[in-house]
């Protein structure tokens, strides 16, 4: 088994093979090439989980691909609400900040969140307030703009009129757009687990909708004596189902392998409620696991001895 | 065993028995009360649990009592921000607002969000947009001041001062002020759950901070293959330890009885790291469950055949 290794994803959803092109393709590997190698690099010199996670979801947050920090797609109100949530498996700390505007990284923010205040989550202007006293990268909004971006908002809000149903827009070939998220879980020399997600939200969502991402036990969760996981899809669903948390709860009451509970909760409850999205987890011996039920999830996964790896489409 | 019955609470706590006076008790009782049987007549009638619990938490957050609604304390910028969250355990359907002021019944707000939107959590702002949008009961910055209230606020920042600690104030005496919330648990004449929590935060709490009541599976949840669950106490360790969810995985994955997986939950990993607070809970059989680990926790429950009753202290 591998003493040390990162599992990523940069979303799950029907990404399109038709809307791809070859360079395109290339580009989101070369993403998360970039991000696996960012966070392998400091496990490899014997740095802790957390950093890793943090700087592999930084490096996502940075890429104007995927829906997170400079990527995030906009609300209805035209905005980009960001979320983030970082916990820690050895003591079960844990900072989430969610619908922050501006913030470069909200990865960052949420590990300031757990490590100088007493609080777990802050939400937006208290959120930006905390994040500017303590002299965080803030952009302007140009910053976050991306065509396309721009222009699922545009399509979503013209289906939306269309279908006369509020914010049930968005065909399922765009819901990936709709709920990409990026998240990183790993394991250290140390044998300790940290996961992290962040996220631009969900496109054309109404105003002060906060999803999965920043809730500990939804979106993210890590635990030594179980698993780090760390989820993609439908937000609304993942809370229901409590997904991250149920992955560990299968390993820890029912003796389940990082595997069987990940499949478990992927295509149990969760898609029974109508949920579709995915997961990557990685447990304290290195198993790991990246289901989803959807028919694409941006991934990938670098353990000590092994080669590096990314997909997007099912196998 | 009752065929229908709810269990609530008004929050868990240091409970003075040296700052109450006789006068004070009898007010909490007769609140709790109020509450129980508000709920009960529902439930007698055939009414669904959803709506039980609703309107037991309306009774309370409409009462100056209860750190919920009307009672709500003050935030560090001396601010009303309220959380609250309801759940339906026949389809996992869930509404939950974080952070909004002024809002007379923040658990009609959860509901609203869980029944017209297909959002889960609404926060801030755009939870009170909402809430005008469907013509929801506000109330000016007067109805939500209670002296006592204020009073709370004023020692902590003075404490804090004193200690120089940011936001780490307030002794143990005062850590049910801090924390408080309302909650209820029920069951239904047709074997359905549900559950709802309300609170009015934490006292001198920095701008923007969520605590566990309206995230679902930390303060909230309800399922009809387990139990319903609402939890008050320390916020950021009912969220880390995902108390609410993990009192339903017990039973679901270990086949515990609900009151051994209360116990676990309470006087296990929550303590372990520091948690205080406690919670009620009930099942489609109608046992019921209201551990806590600290000196007092207002609490009643009103089940069919059996007498109401209502307590402060430990027995």
């Amino acid at each position: 088994m591998p003493s040390f290794g990162i599992v990523i994803h940069g979303g799950a959803g029907a990404i399109a093979k038709s809307a791809m092109t070859p360079e395109l393709e290339k580009r989101y590997h070369d993403g998360l090439r970039e991000a696996l190698t960012a966070g392998y690099k400091i496990l490899e010199s014997g740095g802790t989980a957390l950093d890793a996670v943090q700087k592999a979801v930084n490096v996502m947050e940075d890429s104007p691909l995927f829906n997170a920090g400079r990527g995030a797609v906009f609300t209805n109100a035209g905005r980009n609400e960001m979320d983030a949530a970082i916990m820690e498996g050895a003591t079960l700390k844990a900072g989430a900040v969610a619908g922050v505007r501006n913030i470069k990284n909200p990865i960052d923010l949420a590990r300031l969140v757990m490590e100088k205040t007493p609080h777990l989550l802050l939400a937006r202007d208290g959120a930006e307030e905390f994040a500017r006293l303590n002299g965080l990268e803030m952009m302007p909004d140009e910053y976050f703009f991306t065509e396309n971006r721009w222009q699922q908002l545009q399509k979503a809000i013209e289906l939306e009129k269309k279908r006369n149903e509020r914010s049930r827009s968005g065909s399922e070939s765009d819901s990936e757009q709709k709920f990409g998220t990026v998240g990183a879980v790993a394991l250290d020399q140390s044998g300790n687990l940290a996961a992290a997600t962040s996220t631009g939200g969900m496109t054309n969502s109404r105003h002060g909708r906060i999803g999965d991402s920043p809730l500990i036990g939804a979106g993210t969760y890590a635990d030594n004596q179980t698993c780090a996981v760390s989820a993609t899809g439908h937000g609304e669903f993942i809370i229901r189902a409590v997904v991250a948390y149920d992955l560990s709860a299968l390993m820890r009451y029912r003796g389940l392998t990082l595997v069987e509970a990940a499949e478990k909760v992927i295509f149990g409850r969760f898609q029974e409620l109508g949920g579709t999205g995915g997961l990557v987890a990685i447990d304290r011996r290195g198993n790991i696991a990246l289901p989803f039920n959807t028919p694409g999830m941006y991934r990938g996964h670098y353990l000590q001895g092994k080669q590096i790896e990314t997909s997007i489409y099912k196998e």
